[in-house]
């Protein structure tokens, strides 16, 4: 079983990667831990490393617990819905596991654009965490 | 575990029972099938028969299995998104599995109401499977 998480930074999803981990625990599955960023233009760098960053603590989260983990930053110039989809196709993943969030601006829950790209286009299951 | 599936019909969502297996399996959980259905009108009652033996039947997949499963029909005069929220937070359900399989007129996959409903306002993670 290969469980790919939709990761947007450490601050974020706390809950996204503790049911991550409980997934992969009762599936005894390896976990793909993915960041998109479309890439490009001069203030992209220091986001570059930032994602880095977050990419690495959220590995330690899931090796601490000994499940096997790999992290993924993806710049490939395209939408993160895309991005997420054809990369969880690319790796044959089993389920995707994404976090919802997303608000208006005045403060009403909506849908994100990438997760809704990522539930209708995917083709494995997806799990949505708030 | 509990797992909350919403059920329309023996004939859609055969994918969603499997993986709703698959997850009850893994989490050694327990399954409640819930068809939600507005009520009121006599056309329904043939609607309320044909979803009591939908129901029974995907009671059998999992009985065969060994799985605990218990079926739920839902004529409480809502919508069926809110109904199922409704009803996961009142039974403590920990992961809800619907299955997104709307098609638009022009045969373009779009989101279903009770879908979009169930994953934003559900106090657990829901799976979308198509």
């Amino acid at each position: 079983m290969k469980i790919l998480v939709g990761y947007k930074g450490v601050n974020v999803g706390k809950d996204l990667l503790k049911i991550a981990l409980a997934h992969a625990k009762a599936f005894n599955g390896e976990v793909l831990i993915v960041t998109s960023m479309v890439g490009g233009g001069k203030s992209e760098q220091s986001k570059v490393q930032d994602a880095e960053e977050n990419l690495e603590k959220a590995k330690n989260y899931f090796d601490d617990q000994g499940v096997s983990c790999k992290t993924h930053l993806l710049v490939r110039g395209l939408d993160a819905g895309e991005d997420l989809v054809n990369f969880a196709t690319e790796k044959g993943v089993d389920e995707i596991i994404i976090g919802i969030k997303s608000r208006s601006k005045v403060g009403k829950l909506i849908f994100g654009s990438t997760a809704q790209a990522v539930i209708l286009q995917a083709e494995c299951p997806v799990l949505s965490v708030k």
